[in-house]
C-alpha cells in the first residue's frame, strides 16, 4: 500500500528524488562538459541512497564534512571518501579506523604541525593515510597560501607511507557574489589558485595528481577547468530558496521541503500558524542578505510542492511555530486548521540537519521511499 | 576511570551538573517565593536527568514542547506532561497513546474547530483528553483572545470526558524586552491576561483549576503571582548568552557549551579556526539584536569552563567551521592546533538540539556522565 504524505506526522522531511535525480544528472554533465570528474558532497543529504544516485560514473568519490559521515558512508561500501576539513592529530585513530574500511579514505590539511604529526603517526601504525593540502583560494577560512612559503614546507613534511591526493579548495566566499559575472570569476580566482599550488609542488618535485576546487555558485559558473581534476559541490543536490536566489538552482528543481501542519488560525490578525518552527525549518535567514529576495523562513508550497500560494512565506518563527503572516481570508479555509503544505527551506543544509530520515516522493504526495541519514559527530 | 574532556571527540555538548542544580533550585525557590509552584519547560535539555533535577518536588509536572518529547518522558514514567503547542485533530490518536502511559498528560489548542473534534475523538474513544486553553496574552503567536467571545466557545465545546485543566499563556514577547522594567511589565501583563481568562470561564460556570503562565524572562521578574497555579520556563535550566545579556541568569550559571578543537591557525590573519560550526553551534543571532551585547556565534571559554580569554568570539561560521578573528599572537601558543575550547551559546535551545547526549561535568574537565537527549519529532 502506498502512503500518502498527509498521513505522515509533521513536520517531517521531504526529498522528491525525481528532481534529486535530475539536479545530480546536470552537475555530472557539467563536469564532464569541463573535462573533469564530479564528487559530489554529501554534507547536505547525508543519505547513502542519494550518494547512489548523486555519485559520478566516472568517478565514484565523495566528499563529507564530520567524521561521523566518513564513517556511516564507510559502513556502505563507499571507497573514495574525501573529509574536506582540516583533520588535527587528536582525531588520528579515528581516522585510521575510517582507513581500515574505506581504503582511499581522504583528509584535509593545512599546517606543517599537523602534516608532521600525520607523518609520524602514519609512520609509527603503518598505515598510509592520504592528504590532500587545503589551499585558500580567497574565502580566508582555512587552508594554506597558494603563493607561501608553508606550502612547499607542508609538502615537504608529508613523508611516506602518507599518499599526498593533492591540492584541494572550496571558494566558499561565492556564496557573497551577487551576480553571475562574479560567481565566475570567483570561480576563475578558485580554479587559479588550486592549479598555481599543484604547479609550485610539482616544480619543487612533488607529484601532485588531484587538484579538487569546487562550491556549488563556482561549480555551476566555472568557464574553464583547465588544471583541475575534479569539481566538488553538494548543496545543488537538494537546492534551496538561496541557491535560487542567487541563480543555481531554480526554485522549481529544490528537492528538499518540509511537511508542516496548520495548527492555529488567527483571522483577525490575517495569521496563520505551523508545526514547523526554528528547529523544523532552521533559523537560517541567508536569503535576507539578497536585497528583495528575503524568503523569511521558508516559502510555503501545497502538499504536492507546487507553488499554489504564491510568495507565501513563513514570517516569524519561535522552537516549534512558524508564523505565517499578511494571509488573506480566503487562504484561511484553503487551509484549515490540520490541513498539510510544504515548506521550501532558505539553506537545505542547515534544516535537513534536525531530520534523521527523508520522505522519499517522485512529484506528488505519494511516499515512495523512507530513507536514512546521518548527523552529528558521533 | 574517570574520563576528561580533553579526551572526548569534538564538537560535544557539555553541560555541567553544579550548574544546572542551582539554576533549578534557583527557579524552584522564586515560584515558591511567589506562592505557586514550577513546571519546567523541558524543550532545552530534553533529557530524562535533567527533569528529575529539574523538577519541582511540590508540583512533578513538567511542559514539553514536542509530542516526541511527551513520549520520552511518558515512558521514563513522567505522569503530568504538558505538551504546551496547540494540538490538532490529526494528532490525537498519538495523543491517546500518550496518555495511556501519563494519565496527566495534556495538551493545548486554541479554536472551537479543535475543541469540537477532541470532545468528539475523546467521546469516540472513551478517553479523559485533558487540555489547557491557550490564551495570547501579547505574543501575538497562538492563544484565544482574553476578552474574546470565541474561549467562552471553545470551553464549551470541550465536553465530558475531555478534563479541561485550564487556561495557560507564554508571554514570548519579553524576549523581546531590553530591561528588568519591561520584562516586569510584560509578565504583569501576562499574569493579567491569564488570570482574566480564568476569571471570565469561571463567572460562566466553568470550574478553571490550572492557571499557567511563564517564559525565563517574565517567571524571573514577575513581582504577583496572584491568581496563578504555576509558573512555567525553560532555558533557565541551561543559559545562555542571550539570557546573560537580558540579566534573567548570569554568563557564570551557563550550564551548556560545546567543546571544540582549534583545527587551524592563520596567523597572519590572526584567525583561529575550530571545528564547530552553523551545525555544532547553530546560526542563532540573538546576542545581535542587544545594542552592545552581540557575542557572534558564541563565547569561546577554556576547556575548564572559565573565561580566560576576555571577549574572545566566534566571529563566522561555516558548516563545520568556526572563525574566531582577531586573535593576539600570544594566544596562538596558548591555543595550539589540537587544543580543546567551550563555547558558550547565544540560544542553548538552538544549539542543544544537534546532539543526541551531554557529557556531564562538576565545574571541572572530568566527566561524571553521559546523559541521553530525545530531539526530533518522530
Amino acid at each position: 500500500m502506498v502512503k500518502e504524505l498527509i498521513a505522515l506526522d509533521t513536520p517531517a522531511l521531504v526529498l522528491d528524488r525525481r528532481k534529486l535525480e535530475s539536479n545530480a544528472r546536470r552537475m555530472i554533465e557539467r563536469a564532464h562538459g569541463l573535462g573533469v570528474r564530479l564528487r559530489p558532497h554529501l554534507k547536505t543529504l547525508k543519505s547513502i541512497d542519494a550518494a547512489r544516485i548523486a555519485v559520478d560514473p566516472q568517478h565514484g568519490g565523495i566528499a563529507a564534512a564530520t567524521l561521523n559521515e566518513a564513517e556511516y558512508f564507510a559502513r556502505a561500501g563507499f571507497e573514495d571518501i574525501q573529509y574536506a576539513v582540516c583533520i588535527v592529530p587528536q582525531k588520528l585513530k579515528r581516522v585510521a579506523r575510517i582507513h581500515a574500511q574505506a581504503s582511499r579514505f581522504s583528509a584535509f590539511l593545512d599546517s606543517v604541525e599537523t602534516a608532521t604529526a600525520v607523518a609520524r603517526f602514519a609512520q609509527q601504525h603503518a598505515v598510509p593515510l592520504r592528504i590532500w593540502i587545503e589551499i585558500d583560494s580567497g574565502e580566508h577560512r582555512t587552508g594554506a597560501e597558494p603563493d607561501g612559503a608553508e606550502l612547499l614546507a607542508i609538502a615537504g613534511a608529508l613523508t611516506a607511507p602518507v599518499v599526498l591526493e593533492g591540492v584541494a579548495t572550496h571558494a566558499g566566499h561565492s556564496y557573497a557574489a551577487r551576480s553571475v559575472e562574479e560567481m565566475t570569476a570567483i570561480a576563475e580566482q578558485e580554479r587559479r589558485a588550486v592549479v598555481h599550488a599543484a604547479e609550485r609542488l610539482r616544480a619543487a618535485g612533488f607529484p601532485i595528481e588531484g587538484v579538487s576546487a569546487g562550491s556549488t555558485p563556482t561549480a555551476t559558473f566555472l568557464r574553464s577547468a583547465e588544471g583541475l581534476t575534479e569539481l566538488r559541490a553538494g548543496v545543488y543536490l537538494a537546492g534551496d530558496l538561496f541557491q535560487a536566489a542567487l541563480g543555481t538552482i531554480s526554485r522549481d528543481d529544490t528537492a528538499v521541503s518540509v511537511l508542516a501542519t496548520v495548527i492555529s488560525h488567527q483571522r483577525a490578525r490575517g495569521q496563520i500558524v505551523v508545526d514547523a518552527g526554528s528547529l523544523a525549518l532552521s533559523n537560517d535567514r541567508s536569503t535576507a542578505r539578497i536585497p528583495g529576495r528575503d524568503c523569511g523562513y521558508g516559502l510555503v508550497v501545497d502538499i504536492d510542492g507546487n507553488a499554489s500560494f504564491g510568495e507565501l512565506l513563513v514570517d516569524g518563527v519561535h522552537q516549534e511555530h512558524g508564523e505565517i503572516r499578511g494571509v488573506e481570508d480566503a487562504l484561511f479555509d484553503a487551509l484549515p486548521i490540520g490541513s498539510k503544505v510544504r515548506i521550501l527551506p532558505n539553506h537545505a543544509c542547515m534544516t535537513a540537519a534536525r531530520y534523521d530520515r527523508y520522505a522519499v516522493v517522485a512529484e506528488g504526495r505519494a511516499v515512495i521511499g523512507d530513507w536514512p541519514r546521518t548527523n552529528g559527530w558521533d
